[in-house]
């Protein structure tokens, strides 16, 4: 599929426009689009821009609040809960982590899980804020139910994500980041427009068997958590998840397991659900509440070196450390452009044309 | 090989015994005997008392010593960092986890980095110590390297488990304890015993080949993260005992990656180490810091029934909850007993002999 590369200014430009013309302030549409380009300046195309018209659309069945009132309804010295009011997670989430950054600052470490929220692009965007204050970050969220516990035919977690940062001296920072599943749902869609089967361990079908069918979850099927099957540790893929759905939203009060509001809008929202919105978990641990930071950034230093230093496996080039090839991707996509593929750029199109903003 | 059955309290008057025969307090006896057997009772045969024999001979070689003067070198508010001066790590562990859950009663919640100490046992048993306070625990520890990174041949990571629990109200608690690789070293040991291959995933040859040999450790192989290959995922695997190896050495200033001491004691320690002993991380978080208890347990229970509902795949007679499997067999072996291998009744009548104290 043929692709066509955009400056990343253009991008930004024309998503914040978007974001204000769907009522969003100055700042939060600024924000946002930060949020939601960071993935693709990082190379996770699924959640980039390609996923704006998903937000747009959200918007227009009213389950996205362009103008939320964003506060804190509980608090501790080190801990706080967010109710997000329906806005757009790539807002709330910033402003989550910026209090867990602030109470870092005052107790050691801030830990904040949000309510009321949705989809909040990729979880390193928030944790990496953590960073410039030479603390360590961290992100979860949880997603709508595309994934089987091990042994079960239901779906009952999204591929909630973890993202753990942590700084270093003359190296790039430790940067991982990690859907609880053994593929995201962006590899299978690759896989998808290619017409390629999966790998064992990917997906299983309607009946709960193994299957290499790209398309599986259309009919019926789910992902398999981080393992595949309890013989390679799906089990423990499954335990992850779990434990981000509960600091997600058991502590906050959202939506938890089957019940978190899907991304599309033609989705009807589940029955009964327990909670409110999509939950998110945001932390910040200042290096200088356990040892001086220059001593941390030195050892982190030591810590990469080594893992870059070791042998390799038969045919490959490299050992590679969390956040190396987000970080390659950025390098050249703010020098050369992001690219997009072409039914993205026709939606951005749409998109352009419906708010009367230029776009290509 | 043939098993004997032992009651718990038999097991537990002699390894108390045993521990202040080589200069443990009495206090600090009852802890490390409470740390080490409660993985026998929770079918985690690997890393209870069969290891008793291990923790004597690192003692005979100074490596552990059994009268430590334990203390918090540093803290703030929410954190703390604690010195373990080579005691024990299952006498350090529920010291720092209980200064974890007092800071969480002042400041919602407790982080403690520990460095300059031992195996610690079992994680689960640790964060468990949160439970009775109404708040969710976290554990985790560094460990000798037996694990390649992706793409590596080198051993650099240890099998550094993540714990995490979080209490219900009618359902028994959560609990998550997981090595972060494919299958931990003890199922490796099983399959060994029976002269069985392993499954795909687990581990490699010492050239970084893919095999099924339960031996390839001894020939210079290593373990695989949980994944086991790149195209499942490994990279998330070794990031996570990457995030495990940061929070509980790199915070702490105690050894990481190719550097933790290994737990055999006949093994060599590594040259050039760039810390203290082996790194623990412990943490707890009053659930009323975000939300009340009876709130959140609550929903808790309601995940956990929604998740034992599921409908099973073929085969498959129901979904577990993380926790499951052990809490099983806790209640069995408390009221049946503990069964031993004779190679380990042999190893504790050997330890009864050189103290001069009763066993069988």
């Amino acid at each position: 599929m043929p692709e066509q590369l955009f400056p990343y200014q253009q991008l930004f430009n024309f998503t914040k426009t978007v974001f204000q013309k769907i009522g969003c302030s100055e700042v939060h549409a600024e924000t946002a689009t930060k949020s939601l380009l960071s993935a693709d300046l990082r190379g996770i195309d699924s959640h980039g821009v390609a996923r704006l018209s998903g937000y747009i659309r959200l918007w227009e069945v009213k389950r996205v609040n362009a103008t939320p009132d964003i506060k804190v309804i509980y608090e501790t010295p080190s801990t706080a809960v967010v109710d997000g009011d329906s806005g757009l997670g790539l807002v709330i989430a910033p402003f989550a982590m910026q209090i867990a950054i602030e109470k870092a600052k005052q107790v050691g470490t801030g830990w904040v899980s949000v309510q009321n929220s949705n989809h909040f692009g990729i979880a390193a965007h928030h944790a990496m804020m953590a960073l410039q204050y030479d603390m360590m970050g961290i992100a979860m969220t949880n997603a709508s139910p595309l994934v089987a516990p091990t042994f079960s035919i239901d779906k009952m977690l999204g591929t909630n994500p973890i993202c753990v940062v942590a700084p270093a001296g003359s190296e790039p920072p430790f940067v991982a980041d990690l859907a609880t599943t053994t593929a995201a749902n962006g590899k299978l869609e690759i896989l998808q427009r290619k017409n390629l089967q999966t790998p064992d361990g990917w997906v299983q079908d309607k009946d709960g068997n193994p299957t290499n069918d790209p398309h599986a979850l259309k009919t019926g099927g789910a992902l398999l958590p981080l393992g595949g099957d309890r013989e390679h540790g799906s089990h423990k893929g499954y335990a992850l998840g779990a434990v981000v759905d509960i600091f997600s939203a058991l502590l906050s009060g959202a939506n938890y397991a089957p019940w978190v509001p899907p991304f599309p809008a033609y989705v009807p929202m589940p029955a009964q659900q327990p909670g409110k919105g999509i939950g998110h978990f945001l932390g910040a641990m200042r290096i200088d509440a356990f040892r001086p930071a220059v001593d941390f950034k030195k050892d982190m230093d030591h810590w990469i070196q080594g893992f870059r230093a070791c042998k390799t496996i038969p045919g490959e080039e490299k050992v590679l450390v969390p956040g190396d090839p987000e970080r390659e991707y950025e390098v050249v996509r703010m020098k050369y452009g992001i690219p997009l593929l072409e039914t993205v750029v026709n939606e951005l199109n749409e998109i352009a044309k419906k708010f009367s903003v230029t776009f290509g």
